[in-house]
C-alpha cells in the first residue's frame, strides 16, 4: 500500500516535493515534546502551494493514510511528531509573506513564514504583529495557528487567534475553503476561522492566512523587581493588575529558575532573593514613563527587596535577561520538560507555592517562569534522562501539577496545545459530553479521520 | 402531535413555563426585522433554569419539533422569529447576573440579563463590558452572544466574542455542555465557544455565560467635526485610523441622516454640512484630552467645515445626540429597513457614494449612519410599506447595497447576522464549500434539525 501511495504522491507532484531518503525522514519525525513518542514515516511532502497541498490530501484520503501536518517543529506538545505509515507534510517551503495592506492593517501570508520574518515585514510598515512565542525566531506561523500560540506581550494584546481574519484551508478529502474576512467586522455565518486556528492539524491544513496588525508600538520601558518570596511577588504583580495599568509584559521567575541563570550566567542574584518579576510599557514617551513608574511604585508597596527602573530600551533588555535565559540554564542542568499551565490571575501563589512543595515531594528542580499577567507559567522539570526513576519522577510531578492547575480553576495548556504529551489529561478539563463533542466535530470534517489522528484526543 | 408535546412539556415542566394562549403567542413571534416571516408557534416555553432548558430539548428532539431560542427580540434578521408547529424558548426569565470575580475580572450571567443591567452590575465594581450594541437598553446578553454583536465602541474594544470566555450551552439532545474556562489564556480543545457564539440559535441553546470584563474606562471626551461630502468626511476618518490615536468611538452620519434628524428634532445643520464624524476618547485626564486634541486636528485637517470640541461630558453626550437620534428620525419618515453592512476601512468613501447612488437610482431616501472606525455602515432605506411598488425597490436597493457591499471586499452582515433576512445572500459570501462545512457542522451538533431550522442558511 505504502508504494501505490508513494507513485501517486510522485506522480502528482514536482519531482522535489516528496521525500523519502530514510535519513532525511529522521530528521521530519520529532516536535520538541519530551515524553512523545514518533512514528516513521513513509514520506515527508513538501508543497510549495495551495494545489500540491490539496492533491496531497486527496491522494490521502484515496488511500486511507494519515497526514500530520508540520509547521517548524518547534511545538512543546508532540501535535507535529510523524505517525507511523503515514505522511508527513511540511508547510516550510510555503514561506512567503503575500501582501500587507497598510491602509486596513492586515497581513496575507503563508504558513511557513517564521513568526520573526513576519514581524519583521510588517514592522518596515510601521506596523505590528503582537503574538510573540518565547521560539519567535524559529517558530512558524501555521504552527502558531495551529496552536493558538500565546507569548510575552498577551497580557496587552491577546494571543494568535485575537488577529486571525480569515484563513484558506485545504480540508481532508483536498477542497480549498476560503474562510474568514478582510473587514474588522463580520458576522456572516459560523466562526470557522477559530474552529481551525488551535485544532493542531486535525481539522485541515492552513494553506494561507490574513492577520489583522496593530500600529507599531513604542520601544518598551522595563522595571525589575525582587522579591523574597512566591507570596510577596504575587502581591506585587497582583497589584500591578488591578492598578489600572495595561503592562504590554509581566513576566515571573521563582527562586529555582533564578539559581539556574544564576549558575549559569553568573547574574549574581543576592541569596535573599526568592522570586523576580518584570514588567514593560510599551505606551512610550510622557505616557509610557507614567505608566512604568506607577508600576515601579505598585511592585514596590508590596515588600519588594529592590526595584530597578531600566534607564534605557538596552538596560531593559538587560533586565529581561534572566527571564530570556531561563530555559538555557535548565538544559545546562538536565533534561527538562516544559509544562504549561494557565489558572486564574488570583491564583498564581497558590499554583507556585503548589509546585514548590511538588517539586520538593519528587527530590526534583522544577523552576517555575511564566507569564504573570495572564496566570499562564511554565514549569520546567529538571531531571537525568539516563535515571529511569527520575524519568518516572519527572513525568508523575508533570502530571500533578496539571491536576493542581485544574484543581485551582485552571486549564491544563494555556498556549503549548494538547498533542500527544496532554492527550489523556484533556478530558480531565473538557469531561466526556466535551469530548464527544470534539470528536463529532472532527467526524464532520475529517470523515476518514485521515487529518493528525490521535493527536489532541484519541479517535 | 402538537398536543402530545404539549402534554409532555406541561406534564414535565413547573406549571407557569409553558404558554399556549394565542394572544400571549403571537408576542413572541417577531423580532425587529423587516421584510422576515414568522409562523405561528405551538408553545412559548419561558424556562427559569439549566434544567427546564434541557427537558424541553429533550423533549422537542423525541418529538422532532423546531425550537426557536429567544432572547429580547430586539434583533434585526428575524433569527429569532417563530416557526410555524415550533416551540419559541425564551430565555427572558433566566436574568441573574449570578458572579462578579473582581480580581479575575469576569462575570458569570445568565442569558436573559439585558446588556445595559449587565453593564451596570459591573460598573458598581469598578469594571467595564464594553460590547454595547446601540439597542443595549433592551437587548439580551444571550441574543448579544447568539449574534456576536458589536456597537458603537468596538473600534477600540471589539466586539462579543472578543470577551467570552466560557459557555453553558444546552445541546439539541437536552445534554448540558459546559465549555471554556476562567483563565485568560486557554488551548485545551477547539474553540467551542466561538463556534457557539454568533451561531444564531442553530448549534445550541446559551444557557450561561462567563464574560472577560475590563477596568471602567473614563469618562468620554468628544470631538463633532462636519464636511461638505462623504469624500472629505472619509479623509477625515482615514487620518484618525492611521494616526496612531485609537478612539473609543468614531462615528458617521451622512447628508440623508443629517437632514432626517433636523427634521425630526430641529438640530439646524448649516444646508452646506454634508456629512457629521464624531469621535471620543475613554483615555481621561491628560491622556484623553492629547488624544481627544490629535484627534480633533486630523479631522480639522481634511477639508472639515466645523470641528467642536465638548467641553464636558454633558455637551459630548448633546453632540452624540444627532447619531443616536437617527434611527427614531428615520421612523417618522416611514417604514425603514436598516441594513448592516463592513467593508475594508479603506473602501468607506466608495461604499457611501455608491449607496447614494443607488438611492437616487431607486428613487428612495437611504440614510447611512455607521461605525466608521469599522468600515461598518447601516444604511436605512425609508419607504411606505403600503406602496408595493416602493416596497419592492426598497428590498432591491437592499440587495444592491449588499453585493456592493461584497464587490468592495466587505462582508453581508457586520453585526447583525444573517437570520432570515440575509439567508439567501449568505452563500454569495462563503460560497458552496463554506455552506457545505456549515451544513456538515450543524449536522454533528444538531442530526434532527431541531434548532432554528431554516435560519443562517436551508437545511
Amino acid at each position: 500500500m505504502a508504494s501505490s501511495v508513494l507513485d501517486a504522491l510522485t506522480a502528482a507532484l514536482p519531482v522535489d516535493r516528496v521525500i523519502t531518503d530514510p535519513d532525511r525522514l529522521a530528521s521530519y519525525r520529532f516536535d520538541r515534546a519530551a515524553f512523545c513518542p514518533a512514528g516513521h514515516p513513509i514520506a515527508v511532502v513538501r508543497p510549495t502551494r495551495t494545489t500540491e497541498v490539496a492533491a496531497t490530501l486527496r491522494i490521502a484520503s484515496e488511500h486511507r493514510v494519515p497526514v500530520v501536518p508540520q509547521g517548524a517543529r518547534s511545538g512543546l506538545s508532540g501535535a507535529a511528531n510523524a505517525i507511523d505509515e503515514g505522511i508527513v507534510l511540511s508547510l516550510e517551503r510555503m514561506d512567503r509573506v503575500l501582501h500587507v495592506d497598510v491602509a486596513n492593517r492586515f497581513v496575507v501570508t503563508q504558513p511557513g513564514v517564521m513568526n520573526a520574518a513576519l514581524s519583521q515585514v510588517v514592522a518596515e510598515h510601521g506596523l505590528f504583529y503582537p503574538p510573540d512565542p518565547s521560539s519567535w525566531e524559529f517558530c512558524s506561523i501555521g504552527g502558531n495557528l495551529a496552536t493558538d500560540s500565546g507569548g510575552l506581550c498577551c497580557v496587552k494584546y491577546g494571543v494568535t487567534s485575537d488577529y486571525v481574519l480569515g484563513l484558506e484551508v485545504v480540508l481532508a478529502g483536498g477542497e480549498v475553503l476560503r474562510t474568514g474576512r478582510r473587514t474588522v467586522k463580520g458576522v456572516a455565518g459560523y466562526d470557522l476561522v477559530r474552529l481551525f486556528v488551535g485544532s493542531e492539524g486535525t481539522l485541515g491544513v492552513i494553506t494561507e492566512a490574513t492577520l489583522r496588525l496593530r500600529s507599531a508600538a513604542e520601544r518598551p520601558m522595563t522595571v525589575a523587581a525582587t522579591y523574597p518570596d512566591a507570596t510577596t511577588a504575587g502581591a506585587g504583580i497582583a497589584a500591578v493588575l488591578n492598578g489600572g495599568v495595561v503592562p504590554s509584559l509581566l513576566e515571573y521567575m521563582d527562586r529555582a529558575s533564578l539559581r539556574a541563570v544564576d549558575a549559569a550566567f553568573r547574574m549574581d542574584f543576592s541569596p535573599d532573593v526568592g522570586a523576580l518579576v518584570i514588567a514593560q510599557s510599551d505606551a512610550g514617551d510622557v505616557v509610557g514613563k507614567a505608566e512604568i513608574e506607577l508600576v515601579a511604585q505598585q511592585l514596590e508597596g508590596c515588600g519588594a527587596l529592590d526595584v530597578v527602573l531600566a534607564a534605557d530600551p538596552t538596560e531593559g533588555e538587560l533586565l529581561l535577561a534572566a527571564r530570556r535565559q531561563a530555559l538555557p540554564a535548565f538544559e545546562r542542568l538536565g533534561t527538562t520538560l516544559v509544562d504549561d499551565v494557565c489558572v486564574p490571575r488570583d491564583r498564581m501563589v497558590d499554583l507556585v507555592t503548589g509546585i514548590e512543595r511538588l517539586a520538593e515531594r519528587a527530590e526534583l528542580t522544577v523552576g517555575v517562569v511564566g507569564h504573570a499577567g495572564d496566570g499562564n507559567f511554565h514549569p520546567n522539570v529538571v531531571f537525568d534522562a539516563a535515571d529511569p526513576d527520575q524519568v518516572a519522577r519527572a513525568r508523575q510531578v508533570f502530571d500533578d501539577i496539571m491536576v493542581l492547575g485544574l484543581e485551582l480553576g485552571g486549564t491544563i495548556t494555556g498556549e503549548h496545545g494538547v498533542g500527544m504529551l496532554k492527550r489523556d489529561l484533556l478530558a480531565s478539563e473538557i469531561g466526556s459530553l466535551g469530548l464527544r463533542v470534539h470528536r463529532d466535530l472532527k467526524r464532520a470534517l475529517d470523515p476518514l479521520g485521515i487529518l493528525n489522528p490521535g493527536k489532541v484526543f484519541t479517535p
